[in-house]
C-alpha cells in the first residue's frame, strides 16, 4: 500500500462496524506474536468479520486500496504463517467471530462449520451426537477450523484417517477480488476439472480465505485398547509397525515412538505420570487399536494377539495394554507432554520432517549422531508419527547458552543443516506444520524448482496483486523472488 | 501450428526413432475414434516415447514449433479426452509403450507404474503378492494408469476406497514447457506448499502430462460376501444403505442400485443369467461386505445380521447371500452388464451424474417423470453408485428412431435437460467420467463462474501456449473463451 490508510480505515470501520475493526493496540498486541514466540509484527488494524459476505466486501475493499491481508484462526501455528510483517501495512483478519456451526448431519456424517470454530468445539458438538471428528492435535482448545484446513494440519490420527486433506468434503473460501468460491455441497464424486478445493487446502491463506468447510465425521468408536511396547531399536519398531498393520489392518489407529531419554524426561516433567514398563527400552511405541461395533468384541483379544505374536517374533521386549481408560489416557498424556517437558529444559531447535516411512529408522541412525557430533554438547531426539513417516526431530541446546542467541546462531545453523540433510534423503522439510515465514526461505532453497515455479505460476494467476499472505509459504510474489 | 510441420516431424522422428513416431494412417486409425464412438479426429502423427526423458523432450519440441499435444493411455475413456480434433495439426501422443512397473514395494504397500500400465496387469501384479490394488472399472483390460490419474476415475469400489485421487501417493508429470515435475516419493505428510499432485490429478491432460505414479495397496481381503436385497423404493435403498454403514462400518465396501426393469433387460441380455431374487421389487440393492483378517470369522455373522435386522426394520423385501464366490462373481456380473444390455436395446444418452447422497432417490424421483413427460417414448433409467451420490442417469430413444439423428437431435436437448436439473440440485454434470470434449460446453454453461475463473488462471499460468490438449475440459485457452 502508498497511499495514506486513513481513508481505508474509515471505509472499513463503516463496512464493519465497531465490532469488526480496532485499531486498539491492547486488543490487537496479543494476535501480533506467534505461538511458539518466534514471530512478532505489525498491523494497520484487526478486522474481524462476521459472515462471508463481511470478508468478501472487506476483501474487495483491500484489493482496491492495495492493503496486504494476514487471514488468522486461533493463531496456534507453528511456522509464523499468521503473523503480519513489521511494516505495519497489513490488516490482520481474524475469522474466530464466525464461529457457527452452520448444520450438523448426524445420518450423513457431515458437518459445515465457519473458519473460526475451535477444534475442541468441534470435537464437542459431535461426539454429543455419537460421532467425532478424527483428527485431534495439542492446540485443540485454540487451533480454528479454517486454520487447520488452511495449514492441512495433521496430528495423531493421521496414520488411519490422513490429514485434514482427506476430512474436507466442501468448502467456501474468498478469493484475491473478493469473489466467493462456493463448494460446500459434498459431492462424492465430482470430475468437473482440476480439483480446486484440493488447491485451496494447504494454501496457508495465499490463494484464499477459508470461510467455511463441510467436515466428514465417523461413528463413534465402540472400544479402544493403548498398548505401550518397549522395543530395542527404531527399526524393531518399524517392523512392529509393519506387524501391526498387518494383524490389525483398519482396527491400527496410531503408532507413536518415543525414545528412552525423552520418556524419561516427561516422567520427570509431569506431575504424577509414570513409566508404563518398569525397565529401560531404547525406543516405545505407543499403539492405538479401535473399533467399531462391528470388532468390538474382537479388539481385546487382538491387542493380546498382536503383543504376544511381537514378543515371539522378538520385536517386542516388554508392553502393557491399557487397563481402563483412564490408564489409556495416561500413556497419552505421556506423549502429549513431550513437547512442554521438552520446553522446560531449555532451548532447543524443532523440526517437523518426513521421509518415505520405510527410510524413516535409516534416517534418524543417520541424522542423530551427525547432528551430535558437528554440535558439541547438543542432544538431538526424534519421536512421534513413525506410522506416518513424520517425526518431530529436535536439537537441545548445549546447557548454559544464552537461550537467544543461541536460537539466532547455532540454532538456524542446525536447522538448514538437518533441511540438507532431509532434503538429501528425498523427504519434506514440512511434514504437517506448514512452511509460513519459518521455513519460507529454506523450502526456497531447497524446493524442487519445477513445483517452486508451478507455485509461483498459480499464485501469480489467483492474487496478481500479492494480497493474500504476503511473504508467506514459498517467495510467490515478484518482490520475494530473491530470498 | 501456422508452419509446415515437416521440419518439427523429421526432429520428433530423430528423436523417438521408428518405433516412436509413425504417420502410417493404418496404425493411427484405431486411436482417433473415443472409446463410445462419438468423436472422431485426426493427428499429424502417433508419437509413443518409451520413457519419461523422451516425453520431457518430445514436449519441448513441441512447444518450440507450437504443436499441441494430445495424451492418449488405453483410449477408454468416456468423454473423448483422449481424441484429437478435425484441424489434425496436434500430435497423439501414446503413453503405452510406458508399461513398466518399476518397482513394487509389497511391505511397504506401494507400487510405481509407468503411465501405460493396464489396470488389469496392475491387478495381476499386486494379487502375485498378496495384496490388491483398491479400484477397478468396466474399461479394466483397457484403461492405463496414466489415464485413471490423468481422468480421477472412479469405479465401484469408490464408497470404501475413494477414486483414484486416493490411491495416488507420488506422481510424475511432463510439464508444458517440458520441465518434469518428480514426486514419486512416497511422503505420507508433506506440507511444502500448494498440493500440485491433486491439482495434476484429474486434470485430463491440460496442465501436465503424466508419466508414472506411485499406487498405494492394500493387504488382500480374507473374505468376501456379497449381498442381494430387494427394496420397495430408492429412498429405501439409501434408508438400507445408512443402516449398512452404521452395522457394519468398514466392512461396507460395495452398494449399487438397479432397477427392477434394467434388471430384466441385462437378465435377457446376459447368457445364463439369473435374477438372484425370485419375485420382483421396484429395486434392487447389491451389497458388498469385504473383511481383513480380522474379521474375517465374523463376516457371514455381519452379513446375516445385516440382512435380518432390514428385514425387521421393514427396509428389506426379500434378500440373498451369494452361498459361493461363483455365485457372488454371477451377482456382480449382473451390475457389470447393465451398459452392454442396454447398448443392446438401441440409442441411449448416458448421463454420468451426482447429487449429495442423501438428496438421490428425491432427484430421481423427480427427474426420471419430468424426462419421460417432455419427451415422449423415452425411458430414464438411474443406476450404479448410490452410495457415492453417483448414479448413471441413462435415457434411453423411443423405438424405431434413426440412431445418429436421434442423437444429434433430441438426445442432445435432452442432456441439456439432465444437466440443468442436476445442476438446480446443486450436484455435479460429471461425477466420475470427466469432462473431455463431451461436457466441455455444458460446463462452460453451467458451472460456477467463479471456479471456471479459477480453472482459467491456472490453466494459463501452467501451460501459457495452450499445447496441452487444448479444447478439452473447460474453454481454457483463449481462442475457446466464447463457446
Amino acid at each position: 500500500m502508498t497511499t495514506d490508510p486513513t481513508q481505508f480505515l474509515a471505509e472499513a470501520g463503516d463496512l464493519l462496524g465497531p465490532r469488526g475493526l480496532t485499531r486498539d493496540e491492547e486488543l490487537i498486541a496479543p494476535w501480533l506474536t506467534d505461538w511458539r514466540g518466534r514471530f512478532t509484527g505489525r498491523a494497520l488494524a484487526l478486522a474481524s468479520p462476521a459472515s462471508t459476505e463481511e470478508v468478501a466486501a472487506l476483501v474487495r475493499l483491500c484489493a482496491r486500496h492495495g492493503v496486504p491481508i494476514v487471514p488468522q484462526g486461533g493463531n496456534s501455528g507453528m511456522c509464523g504463517g499468521a503473523t503480519p510483517d513489521a511494516e505495519g501495512t497489513a490488516l490482520l483478519l481474524s475469522l474466530r467471530r464466525m464461529a457457527a456451526i452452520r448444520s450438523l448431519d448426524a445420518e450423513a456424517r457431515q458437518v459445515v462449520c465457519e473458519a473460526g470454530v475451535v477444534l475442541q468445539t468441534l470435537h464437542e458438538a459431535v461426539v454429543a451426537e455419537g460421532l467425532r471428528f478424527p483428527l485431534t492435535l495439542g492446540g485443540k482448545g485454540s487451533a480454528t477450523v479454517g486454520g487447520l484446513v488452511s495449514t492441512n494440519a495433521g496430528g495423531t490420527q493421521v496414520l488411519r484417517h490422513g490429514s485434514m486433506r482427506a476430512q474436507v468434503l466442501g468448502l467456501e473460501a474468498v478469493l484475491a477480488d473478493g469473489s466467493v468460491f462456493s463448494a460446500l455441497t459434498p459431492l462424492k464424486k465430482d470430475n468437473r476439472g482440476f480439483d480446486l478445493k484440493q488447491l485451496l487446502i494447504g494454501s496457508e491463506g495465499t490463494l484464499g480465505i477459508v470461510t467455511a468447510a463441510t467436515l466428514r465425521l465417523l461413528p463413534a468408536i465402540a472400544d479402544r485398547r493403548v498398548l505401550w511396547a518397549g522395543v530395542a531399536s527404531l527399526e524393531t519398531a518399524r517392523e512392529l509397525l509393519l506387524h501391526a498393520e498387518r494383524l490389525a489392518g483398519d482396527a491400527l489407529e496410531g503408532f507413536e515412538v518415543i525414545p528412552q531419554e525423552t520418556l524419561e524426561n516427561v516422567v520427570d516433567h509431569l506431575p504424577g505420570a509414570r513409566a508404563p514398563l518398569t525397565g529401560k527400552h531404547a525406543w516405545h511405541a505407543l499403539i492405538e487399536l479401535v473399533a467399531g461395533k462391528a470388532g468390538a468384541d474382537g479388539l481385546f483379544a487382538l491387542a493380546e494377539d498382536l503383543l504376544a505374536s511381537g514378543f515371539e517374533a522378538g520385536l517386542v521386549e516388554d508392553a502393557a495394554i491399557a487397563a481402563s481408560e483412564a490408564q489409556a489416557e495416561a500413556f497419552w498424556a505421556l506423549r502429549d507432554a513431550i513437547a512442554p517437558a521438552e520446553r522446560a529444559q531449555g532451548p532447543a531447535v524443532q523440526h517437523d520432517i518426513s521421509v518415505a516411512v520405510e527410510r524413516m529408522p535409516a534416517f534418524v541412525a543417520h541424522a542423530v549422531p551427525r547432528i551430535e557430533a558437528d554440535w558439541p554438547g547438543t542432544r538431538a531426539v526424534a519421536f512421534g508419527h513413525l506410522g506416518d513417516g513424520n517425526i518431530h526431530f529436535h536439537v537441545i541446546a548445549p546447557p548454559g547458552v544464552d537461550p537467544l542467541a543461541w536460537q539466532e546462531g547455532d540454532g538456524k545453523a542446525i536447522s538448514d543443516q538437518v533441511y540438507a540433510l532431509v532434503t538429501e534423503w528425498d523427504g519434506s522439510i514440512s511434514a504437517e506444520h506448514g512452511i509460513g515465514q519459518l521455513k519460507r526461505d529454506a523450502l526456497a532453497r531447497l524446493g524442487d524448482p519445477v513445483a517452486l515455479a508451478m507455485m509461483r505460476g498459480v499464485k501469480q494467476a489467483l492474487d496478481p496483486a500479492g494480497i493474500l499472505n504476503p511473504g508467506k509459504l514459498v517467495p510467490l510474489a515478484p518482490r520475494d523472488a530473491n530470498p
